[in-house]
């Protein structure tokens, strides 16, 4: 069967986890290209992959330089909807980072161009290939724990994302870059839209940020109503010092589901000062590592099956959607619904 | 030393609890006589405590028939007010049960009746006593995980309240029966006031039950900001089915603690079919036997000490402003500032 | 009903357990009085406990003294036997602390001489009735894993005992003082005698102890056949550093059970530096502090039911039994069998 | 950096464990050629891994072929002397699986012909690439829980081996096919060569595979006494029904480990019914999935770095070393010493 030739346009944290699945981990696909505007680093990241090439500045470089089959977006979120597009129009296959863009607009130029142009569209919601996460997805919907009631979901990793993540006004802020994932937990868990949000949050962590970015907040707690009726519940803090902990709880009308834990392996240890775990998660790479693989696969097997992925543009503006209310909620100090 | 004679207002679930543990289990205090305004019932409790008469119907009547140094309140929200006065005013400490009373008008009639009398007032959160909740405690005063950030607490149990404390106009609902703990969690391992609430509120689980009590909810989501700028996050589900659930979780600006589980012991099993837990926490009873006994042993040490409980009459009082500003978010649909 | 009126012989350490429980957390018993060899320690042990006398300096004096139903024997093994025959004979239940006895005819001396008096006689397996062994066995029963196949059992504590029970001539060693225990749970949980036992042990922990007790060891391993097949395997290591850890494990056709853990609250913490249990059991009386209560209402129960107790005295020999084999396998370095 | 062109020798379950990753996961690694006896089954695995040709029949066939850097053995131990000499003279990397062979001469040949060949050796205790045991080891390096004092180790599995390997005369049995590992895991975390053996074993699973195998057992226990004079517990049972089961544990001077659980993800589940873990490990593809990529790894990077590998023909050794002695001491029902 042919390799899908993959190019990863970004080189940062989530560029390089991607870039090495695509080249070594995922079956059936081939790294070809590799994108930063940053020719320095484009060519770092192109020698530490081993390709063979010295890695390009722009897309449109990369796909005029020789056959690419899906493009992997990977840069900031403002700048999502002109790469998914140009793709698009190329007859690219799509896999967009999250938060898929900053607008609803922007979501809907992106699924029109990857509609119009008969290609795969992807967002990068890897939970939802987290073996933990699967296998409540799995549960609920066999009813192990009846219909949803509560979905609790929360993202609380260390250090500062990059500068521009910062800004609320560039990137609609750490609900946007940090907890997306979550709004998406909760629209999946719960099996339904979420309609109304009422958010607070505030600078706990670092108040010395509002100095520079008075909208600045890194801690937020996030209460949804979804269509079903069942509630949501959401909090952020970053950084959050202690690790990456992402975790999510389901009340069911028959039981509860607890999702994920912090720690990294089943080695524990007693001593005279006390009990402790032998490590837990500090990256999300690490905790999630198992997950972006998977998702990858998915990917390139939903491409080569000539079918729609397990997650699509539509989650992806979900999540943006209620996360544009969660922002004007915290703007308004009041309950936003949520437009679609 | 001498032995406090305690006397049990109330012969239902909680005051059963108390009712034993006086009895057999709290060292240098007696048990010396129950009240029920149902005489079979009270005949029933002081035969099953093996007590040499047959339970009084009253509380004037126990206080007249001898000795008595203390009560315990359990009787409906609605009659706290009127028993905890006429014992403060007998010369008798009091022990009151959660929530301490509907208004904050009664709280305070209340304390002031105790502080007249000089006689204790301890309000029956034994969550207090817990060990895991004590440990969390002791865990934050020491800073291992920094100042508080974030404090979520939950309570989820089996079974529906008495029909008195479905009905919301009768019991301030199930944000005051049940989640009253949560507050109180909220505010002390958060250590500080909750300044404003806004809560969501639904009967999810058993919307039949709007068919006589509209305002009746089984289902809610509380967040609150405290006045050191923390956040709260509250949820409670009564029916919960599962079993019996009070956990809590606090990030703080170094680490984060977690706190109770919702398992009763370290028996683990597994089969071809999965692995299991072997048992778990169906009721408050066995999820909380040892708090209630450590409060109960608290109520009498600190009496024979002349010294305050460690939770008073202003902590029950907190918890109410708490839960009535939650009602009101409730009925407004917006935040709500609590008043003190 | 009438309160069973116990003498507690023995202020030791397991003596202050029984006496406190008997004194304040036993319905329908009432401590009388307190035996020490050592006046001074029966008068602080007996002021300690609110006795109105001063304690008593031999059984003999306790129980001419005045009427007591029931001893309780904590004193070092080799007076197991005098103690307890002088009781029967005086027509009082017995509860004896393990190991039952340092031989079999010693503990053929009690079983005699409490048949012969039809009194009830209770031996001190507490792990009988602690919450996840008691769990674990009802799952047996029930045959949720099927027939025991291999049972695991371990005790390992901080601290090393008494001189006396270092001294193997004196008490049979750590494999009597310790892990008798782990002998009881094996033939319990593994629902068949012990046949043959494989001993090795080393003074691994303690080399110095050699120096004035040649046959000392802190560090041992039993390999056991039991009658009906099924193995078991028993380690102990006292002193031990980290904390009390009492755990099993049952291997059965179908499934496998897991039995107690080392932490006493499900408190967790994580911060940068890594994840912890906050708190850990340090001491059997944290680890057991219920099962002392409930093997205490047992005894009493049994008594005042006038049915024999749920561990009698061929469960206590049983143990003696498989302890002097595992002796002489020590001395022998080879498997033997198992005496009865 | 040119790939390790890798050729594996089996495509049995094991077989096709390690050519899926090298195929598809292990960097700089390419998987050229499988080889299978049965040339269908050879023919299938290639197709399954998008090989290029149709497999081979036999190892000399395969590296006549073409270009071959390294082989995997991984078929029945009583073929590992023969095809890992084959390969060690043609200049071929070898890494064997465990256990390494079927007794000391044969092991000796393969090192011999690895050394004199200048090629390298790994064997496939893959247990000490699985993230929990290297904690384990890594916090012993360090001292957390001071010297080794004590060392269990147990595997328990579902499903009977194939034919052969239940065949003690063809196999040495249980001890070598499963518990490897576990002899080596004592060794490398207690540090210290295993001097001295003692085992039991018994059909206690499968009584009716002794008809035609008189010598079968699927349940054993081994007390090992090391050269420091720590001691090691193993146990193994299989076929055990309830899933894949792999764990140690350490006692140390100052402390303990416990190492590895039976949960595949931190999905737990409460019902009306009881609590859940959401899914076990039912295989030991499942359980040591990530160790298995990683002990592959390793063998890449050791050759790629001319550096021995991590585990090497004398670790392969020393199990065989232990197994044959215990196999000896299940003969001669006693203890037996292990000679090297």
């Amino acid at each position: 069967m042919t390799q899908l030739r993959v190019c990863v346009v970004g080189t940062g944290r989530a560029g390089m986890v991607h870039a090495e699945n695509f080249r070594w981990r995922v079956p059936r696909a081939e790294l070809v290209a590799v994108v930063d505007s940053d020719a320095a680093r484009a060519a770092e990241a192109a020698a530490s992959l081993d390709l063979p090439h010295a890695g390009f500045t722009d897309l449109t470089a990369a796909l005029a330089a020789g056959p690419i089959d899906a493009v992997v977006i990977t840069t900031p979120t403002f700048t999502h909807r002109d790469l998914a597009v140009e793709a698009a129009r190329a007859g690219v296959h799509v896999f967009c980072e999250k938060p898929m863009a900053l607008t609803l607009a922007e979501c809907d130029d992106i699924v029109a161009a990857c509609e119009s142009a008969r290609v795969n569209l992807q967002v990068g919601f890897m939970r939802r290939f987290d073996p933990p996460f699967v296998t409540a997805k799995r549960d609920l919907d066999a009813g192990v724990v009846g219909r949803p009631v509560l979905v609790r979901s929360l993202t609380r990793g260390p250090g500062l994302p990059p500068a521009w993540a910062n800004d609320v006004r560039r990137s609609n802020g750490m609900l946007a870059e940090v907890n997306s994932h979550d709004f998406d937990t909760v629209r999946w868990l719960g099996a339904s839209d979420i309609v109304e949000v009422n958010a607070v949050a505030a600078a706990l962590k670092r108040p010395d940020m509002r100095d520079s970015l008075p909208d600045f907040y890194d801690t937020a707690v996030v209460t949804a109503v979804l269509a079903n009726g069942a509630f949501g519940v959401i909090d952020g803090v970053c950084p959050a010092d202690y690790g990456y902990d992402a975790r999510a709880e389901v009340v069911g009308s028959a039981g509860v589901l607890l999702v994920g834990e912090l720690r990294d392996s089943a080695s524990l240890r007693y001593t005279r000062e006390g009990g402790g775990v032998s490590g837990h998660y500090v990256s999300w790479r690490e905790r999630f590592k198992l997950a972006y693989e998977l998702e990858a696969a998915e990917f390139v097997d939903s491409v080569q099956q000539g079918r729609p992925p397990r997650v699509g543009g539509l989650d992806g503006r979900a999540a943006v959607a209620a996360v544009l209310a969660a922002r004007d909620s915290l703007a308004l100090k009041r309950s936003v619904s949520v437009e679609y």
